[in-house]
């Protein structure tokens, strides 16, 4: 994916009367183009402005500035005094290990990132997901997004010794006891079908069907999670961890009265705080007096040529201290989901989850979650298939989609600005893979394009991989 | 697919006054079986039954049985009046070849199959449909399913030649104009990802992919389609293609209280019509005073070692001539859709198509839609996910799923009926492929398995392939 930026077409007038439910596309051919329809109409239908006086009451409801999907944010970590007992009960039940990545997925689970999913996947929720991005909730009480099959792999000899134990034990994968799963229910794992209806191709080379399953076995085993304890991975971030309750608490603290997030998994540049810094001050310019950026950091599994986690954390550290974003008005936090790279239909689930912690506003840029095609010369996904896709989900009405325009280096102006198409040969596209090279190659990138302590780290972790011939990896997640 | 059969578990009571909505499956470990919950609910919570004195102000909106999808069915066949006028429009358009396989889709689109829809669909519809199997309606309207994209592709040459014209004309196989599509939207083909989200797989070998996919062009376009003259085939069958709006005329005229649909692609044997008459007693127990069957043969592509559908057509003939389905409570018709062989995803295109056409009851049985797998000695989808995915799928709630259990033939009592696991040595399961082989070689199958006439039209059909060589194919579509 280019680094390529976007910025929105956010009116510069307040919230309209119109409805908050945003307009669907019509089949009729004025509404060919429901994208540009979405935008303006979601912007300027965004929640209302606090009026003069109320600041108040509105911060007595300020977590409410979005509901968690399902109504109550889901929070599957035992209580610290029934800790002891569920290890206990763990010891005596039949014991499934799990990956690395499922250790990441019980922490998503446990947290409520996915809520009101309470565990890995049964195959009705599994059905749903695969076939319609979302979850009916119970007793006619709507639907949310889903598009992700959050699903835990077991192989014939787990599904034997399980036999018709009801519960069984999850262990990290040092052996070490993490979780209850109960009611399970055992499925088949059709990979080939779960691939494709995930990423629109079965083509060999997709990181996470690499990581977690290709390898994986060939049955599903879903139910209700209870764990332990908290999961922390103690590689010195785990104080960036923040759970979407934690957030929520922070975002009151701060008095946010709109709070946009923004999901990467690669270093900031100058062109990315450009939007993020637009996108402030069009709120403010919409009428929102407090509105809180969420610089939201993937930490899960990513592929083996991104910059790894602790690299990022230190780089986007620079970058606030170099007064590139505002301290002030913006919380670093990681969010701990794996990362899939299945375009249209993961944009869903990091805005989905996002609005479980507390967002209101996402910001959806060009490509998200895209790649190359792992055999063919071209990218996976259509650049716009993201933030169209996104803008049209089922279950995400009530979240504020940002979609935004390409931003490049001006070579005139020696800054990362709006691309203008009016002098398009004035503008430089630098994308992932050529900042990769600049900084494994010692060259500097053009003045202006990322802050310099930042791009020191960056350059630093290059050099270290020369040194030490391989890269730095994150240390595993512990229970 | 085998052509087991399921028997619908209907409870003998009233209906209830349980809410109209069905119950959705919940995270909760009570609802890990969704299905058995479903059929149960759904089925005690029918559309009320007539009470006594009420049958004429019923039969004054006997054809709301259940609404068409969006509200009003769509007619796209140009007012007799007008047609001369829109040919002669045609006439100067920039023109578009269609394949037969377009033809048959267009002829769906046009009688209003997939109400709402109003044509070939652009982006945005194509993007819902392949990504949550569903459509928005405009304003808040709610959703529709829509699980098959009902697309037309179109080449390099082609875009060229339409260049920026808003409207194009459409012309058969043979030349003659057909339709115009209006607001044309055109966009990129992406065959791998269509093919992969709508099967679950990419491997070769799928037929409809062979047939419609593979060999069109890298392009869609969609618009607003208007047919000059209704779609007629004159192979001797156009009498059996009623359109939705004459098969809800029929159902009035008939005094139909509930109407149960039935897809088959096969020629019917004894347990089908088991089932079908199985499920008529059981929708009169429940109170139901004048269900009407839909018997309502497939009449699209197929693939190649399918019975054709004049041959099928006869065959139905036969069972009606010899009381196997009682005419005066059936209708036999045909749906002129093509057929994907994409299971859960397909079943769902054909529930959907016959709540436009005035069925409020659907049977589902075994792996619908189903078939083996191209290139894997197993069958493409698991048996029961086609029904669990109808029973859970987004716009669909209106209409009553009717599952039903396995029936195969009864070696004892020398029929059809119903398997009883606890004497599974005494039932014989007959696939498509086993009846194809017994009409194939001449052997007869076992007494009871179809009504004599029936069988008869197939036994001269494979006769008749090892004479002439070659399949009898149905006729391409004339306008």
């Amino acid at each position: 994916m280019a680094l390529h930026l976007l910025t929105p077409p956010l009116p510069s007038s307040a919230p309209s009367s119109l409805p908050r439910r945003r307009s669907s596309p019509s089949a009729s051919a004025s509404l060919a183009h429901p994208l540009h329809l979405h935008s303006r109409l979601r912007l300027t239908t965004a929640i209302s402005r606090p009026a003069p006086g109320t600041r108040r009451a509105m911060s007595a409801i300020r977590s409410s500035l979005i509901e968690p999907d399902g109504g109550a944010l889901v929070d599957l970590v035992a209580a610290p005094d029934l800790s002891a007992a569920l290890r206990a009960e763990a010891e005596a039940l039949p014991r499934v290990r799990l990956a690395a990545v499922d250790v990441e997925w019980a922490h998503v689970l446990a947290e409520g990132w996915a809520s009101p999913l309470r565990g890995f996947m049964r195959e009705h929720e599994y059905l749903q997901c695969i076939h319609f991005n979302s979850l009916r909730l119970p007793d006619g009480g709507g639907i949310v997004n889903m598009s992700l099959p959050i699903v835990l792999a077991i192989g014939d000899a787990d599904k034997d010794r399980i036999g018709a134990a009801p519960d069984v034990a999850l262990a990290g994968p040092d052996g070490d006891l993490l979780a209850i799963l109960r009611s399970v229910e055992i499925y088949p794992h059709n990979k080939e079908e779960r691939i494709a209806r995930t990423w629109g191709t079965t083509a060999p080379g997709l990181p996470y069907v690499d990581e977690a399953i290709t390898p994986a076995g060939n049955w599903l085993i879903g139910g209700d999670l209870e764990v332990l304890q908290p999961i922390k991975y103690n590689d010195g971030l785990d104080h960036y961890r923040l759970s979407p309750q934690q957030l929520r608490d922070e975002f009151d603290k701060r008095g946010a009265d709109a709070v946009f997030a923004f999901q990467l998994r690669n270093p900031v540049h100058n062109g990315h705080a450009l939007l993020m810094n637009d996108t402030r001050r069009r709120l403010l310019e919409m009428g929102f007096k407090n509105p809180i950026l969420l610089l939201h950091p993937l930490g899960g599994f990513t592929k083996a040529d991104d910059v790894p986690l602790p690299v990022r954390m230190e780089q986007h550290s620079k970058v606030l201290e170099d007064g590139v974003l505002d301290p002030e008005t913006t919380i670093v936090s990681i969010f701990p989901s794996p990362m899939h790279y299945a375009g249209p239909t993961e944009v869903q689930w990091h805005a989905k989850a996002r609005i479980n912690a507390g967002a209101n506003f996402y910001i959806v840029g060009r490509d998200p979650a895209g790649m190359g095609h792992p055999t063919e010369k071209r990218d996976l996904y259509n650049a716009d298939h993201g933030k169209k896709v996104l803008s049209m989900a089922p279950g995400l009405e009530k979240l504020n989609i940002l979609p935004f325009k390409v931003a490049a280096y001006d070579m005139v102006a020696k800054k990362m600005a709006f691309f203008e198409p009016s002098r398009s040969k004035d503008f430089l596209f630098i994308s992932g893979t050529k900042m990769r090279t600049f900084a494994k190659t010692g060259e500097n990138p053009p003045d202006g394009f990322m802050c310099p302590g930042g791009w020191k780290v960056l350059v630093d972790y290059y050099n270290s991989l020369q040194t030490e011939g391989a890269p730095a990896a994150a240390p595993p997640a512990t229970v």
